[in-house]
């Protein structure tokens, strides 16, 4: 099963500069394999589930050995079986609703 | 590793009454050994990474089976390393908190 | 518009304790008038959609004099026009559809 | 109060393709006067509180009018007052990040 996921890990405990921890888990999902965009709040990743959740679960591990006591994750998924879509279909299918609704 | 996760499943394409859906996901997760609350927007589930969202995906898998051909998920979920936490001790701490707060 | 909305506010900057912020919160919401029902991870609340966002922005605003620099907060909305609903509508139509299920 | 907000608006009931309603909020968002950023998977908004729920609540009003008789809707919003930041500083500080392991 295909998957594309938009990743919002938040270390707590360790002030409140985080991106030393995202840039690592930027560097951990890029070496993974999967198609990833990185985005202002959050990161999308697109691949089989197995894959991105075992991603996900690496950027916890390595979060907590930089000294994260505890994590705190929020994760929005799809999943469609009527056909297949890319992250790249689903912008491109609205702005070509927009682009439509220019010309109306 | 522990977590506790929030799981909101939302079926698309299948009209509005998703009870049916939301109920066979409580009995997939009833069915894991994870520990699982049922609640208003939502389902808490508790235990070790892989078999929550191992939980997860049988979830997305029954919802497809069952017609719908695009699911869109809302997953919170939070790990420690600091110290084990339940989801009881969670509302506790917060319910000890509130009791403070009063007699002040 | 009527709304239910799940909250889940994270204060960051603050250590990993956390419950005393959950339950200045849960003081601000529980003083809205709004219908509330304190969970495991978050709170939800129910009511109209200026009183609840105006309720959230006050727990913003109340976190942050307590200390904390910086807050992430999920919130899960759902509005409907088809027919009006409740926190506890929603449990009880769940609840029904398993009872469905274990008498087929 | 500032606030960074991702929108995430499911409508449901109205079938599988939601890309026509995901235009409609773009050019509601795209209206307000607020910074937007689209991405794949929800918009990102900056501006004043006020500002940001209005326009979320203009865009459930709209949906609604297009004939979705409910909607499902994931935020994930940001406050700070340790110091002022905007979108772009949060993507600039994680690749500095990025662009600082690289050369280690």
């Amino acid at each position: 099963m295909q998957v594309i996921a938009d990743l919002c890990i938040v270390p707590l405990g360790v002030g409140v500069s985080l991106s030393k921890y995202v840039a690592a888990c930027e560097k951990v999902l890029g070496g993974t394999g999967l198609k990833v965009l990185w985005q202002a709040d959050g990161t999308t990743v697109e691949g089989p589930w197995e894959e991105v959740f075992a991603g996900l679960k690496r950027c916890h591990e390595v979060v907590h050995e930089m000294g994260a006591p505890r994590i705190t994750t929020t994760v929005k998924l799809g999943t469609r079986v009527d056909r297949s879509q890319t992250m790249e279909d689903k912008v491109r299918s609205v702005e070509e609703k927009l682009d439509a609704t220019k010309t109306e």
